[in-house]
């Protein structure tokens, strides 16, 4: 993702105002759709139907719910607002940060590693203004600071009391060699992930390119796909008097 | 809810117009991932995927669909027109209703309980002319009034046959007696959420309060959020003829 | 759906233009949400969960996958744009296709006969243009080819080593006796079909009627329901500058 940022750049748009979602309906439609997949993902890995899986899956909600609601209290107690789209994000933090964790802790800690995610990945939201990257979805603070945070997590909150084939974390007796591997890890797949999706990115740019003609970046749908979202059939809606169309 | 609309009172805009949903095919969306979501709720409750979690699921099924088409029925035949929104309605009254009985009864009691939910939720809709309370979702007559149909139908419909860890009904054998626990659970399920309902509502409403400012009632997103629900960002519809923009 | 095509014939607007969808979002939600549906439609109708559910999933997902890509591509080579309308149509082109082979066939031929639906379906949706009928969401192009595609696909792809109920197709050793039962079974589905869907339109159109008053079908919502599918409420959206109402 760092890496291509850095390729790609920025839109054209970005500095003028805050990319705003077209459409909250849709992002809380996507996100519960996506929620309840992260349930296959996470509680569905080990093929397996048991009480494993039922505690896999029980993290992984109460870490999205915990951080949900720990990001609206920040949001409240920085502009007296809560958004919705606040508690997607913080939500999908959780439900990021948890997954390296899920088959591995128990319910209270998940809740705690949820309520760090939506803490840190909140406070992670800065980097953007810092590094001004243009980050409409906000992975960097989401996806990769939820990563970063949920991997080592393993090696606190690790328990063999939960998934007797891993191991016991720092806090739960096994010292500090589980940590030490997760983030050794964690480091190796931060390296390998940057410099291939460098490659990656640059052989693109150089081959068929990544960017749309700056000219055409204000109606990709109509540029790329020769199609709009959204039409005007009166047939379809019904009347004529809720969505204008363009001869109207 | 009869304890919180006491308290809550009426919005601003009650009584001038017929509360209706903003976006019908929302309105689809959430009712189809709440209809699948409720297999979940009445058939995975037994925490098993067995013979009876299958007949739980038929049930909820049959009675949804059997709800549906009489609501829509009765629409139908009093006003000639029938809605997406009845068909939504009336499958959600269904689904309330069947919910005490779906793993105690037959996929014909399922039936029963399913018309006998479109017809009774749908007279139940004019306790809101009568009471004059203002229910947008109509969680009255169709959660409330589906509850209270239900919860006594286990005693007329529950079937050893179908769940041998249940009793036989009324109408299997059983006698009175297991009509007669659900009355007394019923009623003691109504008067503890009553009360405790009312408590809590009286103890928000003492503290931070349960209504917004009269004058901020018409403009909740900006004042609770700070946010509308949709953006005109040209960018991303790729016209500005289909949703025109403030400006324009 | 041809008998019902020859029956019911054309709609009005049907000429003038494209029939368009009214909205992308709604169709890639709703296609998303058929897509996660039709694992259970494949992989669920053994009643088992086992490898061949797996299997049988798993060559859903690859032949719609390969399909959506194959018809993204003819649309970019013929037109230089890629659609979404297209990469979702073909999706169920290739999901409609893989439906009878599902179960009896290995990964690498699910992507053989999702490649060939990609295909196949979309140059069917010259037939429109050449017989001029009336299907907006292009059933006969994507099911009704893609069935008769994906019918005798068995009886070449068919794998007893994949499924040992089933039998060995063209392809894998087992001769034409299959295949031959496949396209004798195909020919017998749609003659049924056709006669069936024929008597049923007609006593349809004979009794209450198939088709609208001319002058209601462009006000369907109104006439049929009393309803439209979005309502200006100002307290909803929160802005009045976004979806102007009809007074203003």
């Amino acid at each position: 993702m760092v890496a291509l940022l850095l390729v790609l750049g920025r839109r054209k748009v970005f500095g003028n105002r805050a990319p705003l979602p077209h459409s909250i309906p849709f992002v809380i439609v996507g996100a519960g759709i996506l929620w309840f997949g992260w349930f296959g993902f996470n509680a569905g890995d080990g093929l397996r139907a048991d009480g494993l899986a039922a505690q896999a899956l029980l993290n992984t909600h109460v870490a999205g719910a915990a951080a949900l609601v720990v990001w609206l209290f920040i949001e409240w107690v920085l502009t007296r607002k809560a958004t919705v789209l606040g508690a997607v994000t913080g939500g999908v933090a959780g439900l990021a940060t948890i997954t390296p964790a899920a088959g591995y802790v128990s319910t209270v800690s998940a809740l705690v590693i949820g309520v760090l995610a939506g803490a840190v990945c909140h406070l992670a939201l800065r980097l953007k203004d810092v590094f001004k990257y243009d980050d409409a979805l906000d992975v960097i603070a989401v996806h990769f600071v939820g990563g970063v945070l949920g991997t080592p997590a393993v090696g606190f909150f690790g328990s063999r009391e939960i998934n007797d084939s891993g191991h016991d974390g720092l806090f739960f007796g096994g010292g500090g060699a589980l940590l030490g591997h997760q983030v050794v890890a964690l480091l190796a797949v931060i390296g390998y992930s940057f410099v291939l999706t460098l490659i990656i990115a640059l052989l693109i740019k150089w081959t068929v390119g990544l960017r749309v003609d700056p000219a055409d970046e204000d109606r990709m749908d109509e540029v790329e796909q020769g199609a709009c979202a959204y039409n005007d059939d009166e047939s379809v809606t019904g009347s004529t008097s809720v969505r204008p169309t363009a001869g109207s």
